[in-house]
């Protein structure tokens, strides 16, 4: 027989660790495993030639889906092509499944063709990285294969989750013979590995308990993080009933009404604001000022929920790494502090002047926001920033929001989601690059059915745009471009603005629009470059018409300046 | 001073080691030396946003003038969008210089914005990485940047070349003060490294001369290779003085009457075309039956010609590595043979036998291929291997010929290249790799003045497309797109052209033409989907108007595979 059980077996294993999708990049070396993951019956396969577009839409589909997600490729350059999206997956713990073939270690650098070194070819990047033996005809190496592939998926579902890899070197043949029948043995191992539920002992729960009792000034503030309800609503009660304010990005889905407009109004004297129990969850942080606020003031203690022991000190004030889940960890918080207060008589209420300071500060900021685009729409000169506040306000409850690096995922943060949407918003923040925001885009789309809305520059747009070269674009997928022909946030920050490089080192200016690409893959294109109308094409562009849309806001670098520069000095001098 | 002199003078330091050109790519973080590159009135920088497009283009460019030509990102992710090139350049022995921004050590996963690991990042793909220390205050590390950058491009620039990589941690402020000057200090170090002369002893010398003069069935074959116009010359006198017939590929540049057409007319009973002793120079060779060949019928003795130490066992035949340039070993190679010829009365003349049964084949399989298409022209159904062959016969004499993997560079090698025509045929053969063959060429056409023809599929040229998305297009750049919507390569090779998969898994068929493409990137765009007016239009394509231009073949891949099964069937039953 010319296949190989062993490899065969791979895909068996690993759809009964939980994997549905593969992502196939063409190739010969690969072939046996693209033969098992596409005649697998529990895996849908698809093919998606760029590599490194492959593997940003895997990423987007197994953030959607919540499960892990193969990426599969041939041997030589072909990984490293999968690089920038596994340093992605690494750093936002998504378990990313990446098996490269190879040839057999006799081979590597023999002047013989698609060979490079690709053992450890991610370094830290991944969680671990698996290397099989070329040999699949001794028990040993059979059971090598089993536990390995057990291993790595175990590993990369475990949390922190994230990507793992797995060399697979294989020889010819690499194809079965003709009417060859292709089984998958049901024997194949899922060694199981039982989740653990993280707890806290009696004593230091009790002290947590304790210190945030005595804390006046506390502050929970929640980085890039997933849509959950049942978090939302405790954060909610939190802030409410404890007068303990929430503060949340646009990629925190924090789902409350929290603060939200801390990068406009931080950056003066802050010191009122200072936490002296700052309470963290998520990954990162978009805002600066956010960042430079809590270094310069820093908070006495700083507790982060996490479950890995990777040791992560952003604000340079962290104390204390606390490995539960943000849902059980406030749910607790909220039950016992509420029980002492019933205990108590609720006399001990917290006094809520630290929130109040937050807030009025917040809601100047809302309102100093909202006076300013009721200024300046219809009258003003067409900029991108009112073209994203109205989109942004205009996107249906229950949508999704990808927002790109770097300009757009900045706008977007200025202006915020309405809690009450349950819209769910993405973004790279990983390594923040701009590499493949089209593709995860591509890759939730394909996930969900919910409407998918990528905002856009268009730097990352043209980027990325093998995103859109296969066939799988979905009906729900809603781009909108922010087009002015270069590198837009070089002209929004200090540096190089002034600089006789800027437009051709740092803004790079360049010539294209979207349209022929809209055409070469079939999407809906619209255009638009001015006020007028602009209301009606954003609802039309939001609603169904059974195919992929691009929307392209055509605008002036030169004016969108201005515009943000007055956005800026404007509210300073409120 | 805003701006450091340190890293100021790392331009200085790569101009006065024979750096002419850079690639950067737009970002924030290496600001300090995008300044420093653009300002270098040595170095011509260009801006280019997709870095990994951009390394191939500095590829393209240092191939071309054999010289270092620099590349340059941000940080986080930017870095890993190099490396396909790079693992490309390590394994052409191209000296690509790598500068990579980064933030100082400890940012490093702290969930701050484009951060990755970056230290060793491109592994063994490199022949050296340096990092430099992210203080730039203390003398030592002042020291440390000016040995650092030296030993790189000393490094860069030894036999056998390659790139190196400097990782380059930079603190904030990354933009000088307005109005502030930037200057370059002469006094920046250029450290050194005289070039050795490779030479061999007495005795060893004695030892070749003998074996040569001894051995009767002689091959020499030269893998992938500059062209050396003074190196073909002496190889031309060796095979027709000394009867020792030579054999080079499409990418061999060996510039004579050799042996070509081996791809073709090996694979049968060969044990008469066995050699005793076989020579080999250059890199890797293309042919799978040449190789199958060597490693069947191994060689006697096998000698390699390379610099390095690296122990390269293509044809797992290799008994001696010879460190000595190729044109120096021929050259006294027939000089000192000619002269013991000359000594001994020219008495001891070599039989030509084995010459003339390789010669035999080859001139059948010329004949053959030649007949093939005079059959086959214009009556036939319209086929991309016709049009190669048309496409080959009509290169302008002193052009240069790109050709992409995989399909492409394997169609070409069965039909060659006339030596006369003086054509610099180049390919990416290090890694074979899809990944970056329309940037490759966009280097070249940027570096020289010679009409640069690409040869090229269409999955090569999608992938790659970002090739074209800079403002660098040159007027002498040509593409000949070959699409047949889909990797060819796939039904031509056997395993898979009878899977159910084939479509959709390995061929992956696709709908894109190149006619939107070219239009973003203004480029003359041609078609040809017929014999008709195929060598008038092959003809107007390959002349100057003032534009870069893209011919599309549009094939039928079930035709195209039709035609190449007899053509090599045919062969077989001649």
């Amino acid at each position: 027989m010319a296949l190989l059980q062993p490899i065969l077996n791979i895909a068996e294993i690993l759809h009964k660790k939980g994997v549905n999708h593969a992502l196939i990049s063409p190739g010969s070396r690969n072939a046996p495993l693209t033969i098992a993951l596409a005649r697998h019956p529990g895996i849908q396969a698809k093919s998606v030639s760029d590599e490194r577009s492959a593997a940003f839409i895997a990423l987007g589909m197994s953030q959607n889906l919540k499960e892990p997600v193969v990426i599969c490729c041939t041997s030589g350059s072909a990984a490293y092509n999968y690089a920038p999206a596994v340093a992605e997956a690494f750093f936002q713990e998504i378990p990313l499944i990446v098996l490269t073939a190879d040839r057999p270690k006799e081979w590597i650098h023999q002047h013989d063709g698609q060979t490079i070194y690709q053992t450890d070819i991610f370094g830290k990047h991944v969680k671990q990285s698996f290397e099989i033996g070329a040999d699949y005809s001794h028990p040993d190496s059979v059971w090598q294969i089993e536990r390995s592939v057990n291993h790595a998926l175990n590993l990369a579902m475990t949390e922190p989750k994230g990507p793992v890899h797995i060399n697979i070197p294989l020889r010819e043949p690499f194809y079965p013979l003709e009417n060859e029948e292709v089984r998958f043995s049901p024997r194949a191992r899922d060694i199981k590995r039982i989740k653990p539920v993280f707890q806290l002992s009696k004593e230091d729960w009790t002290e947590i308990i304790e210190k945030v009792i005595d804390s006046s000034r506390i502050l929970i503030a929640v980085g890039q993080e997933e849509l959950n309800s049942a978090l939302s609503e405790v954060l909610a009660k939190i802030q409410e009933e404890f007068n303990i304010p929430v503060l949340g990005e646009a990629i925190s889905n924090v789902g409350l009404d929290s603060i939200s407009k801390h990068d406009l109004f931080l950056g003066g004297d802050d010191s009122l604001l200072k936490p002296d129990l700052l309470i963290t969850i998520g990954k990162s942080f978009i805002s600066k000022s956010f960042k430079t606020f809590l270094r310069k003031y820093k908070a006495e203690e700083h507790w982060h929920l996490q479950y890995g022991d990777h040791l992560i000190d952003t604000f340079q004030s962290l104390t204390q790494i606390i490995p539960v889940s943000p849902l059980d960890f406030f749910s607790k918080l909220f039950a016992d502090i509420d029980y002492d207060n019933f205990r108590n008589g609720d006399m001990e209420e917290r006094d809520p002047e630290f929130k109040n300071i937050w807030f009025e500060r917040e809601l100047k900021a809302r309102k100093y926001v909202e006076s300013f685009f009721q200024a300046d729409f219809k009258t003003e000169s067409f900029n991108e920033f009112l073209v994203i506040k109205q989109f942004m306000e205009g996107l249906p409850d229950n949508s999704q929001l990808h927002l790109a690096n770097s300009l757009s995922v900045r706008y977007a943060n200025y202006i915020g989601v309405e809690a009450k949407k349950k819209i769910e918003v993405f973004a790279n923040r990983g390594t923040s690059g701009i590499d493949g925001c089209v593709s995860t885009a591509v890759g939730a789309a394909i996930s969900t059915k919910k409407p998918v809305f990528l905002l856009v520059g268009d730097v990352a747009f043209f980027y990325d745009r093998n995103a859109l070269w296969n066939r799988y674009l979905p009906e729900n997928l809603r781009i909108v471009l922010l087009n002015n022909h270069g590198g837009g946030i070089f002209r929004v920050i200090d540096g190089p603005s002034k600089l006789q490089e800027l437009e051709d080192y740092f803004e790079t200016v360049q010539s294209y629009n979207a349209e022929k690409t809209c055409q070469d893959a079939d999407i809906e294109y619209v255009k638009v470059n001015n006020n007028e109308g602009l209301m009606a094409k954003l609802s039309l562009f939001a609603e169904n018409s059974g195919k992929p849309k691009l929307l392209e806001v055509d605008t002036d670098s030169l004016v969108n300046t201005e515009i943000f520069k007055q956005f800026k000095a404007g509210f300073k001098a409120v």
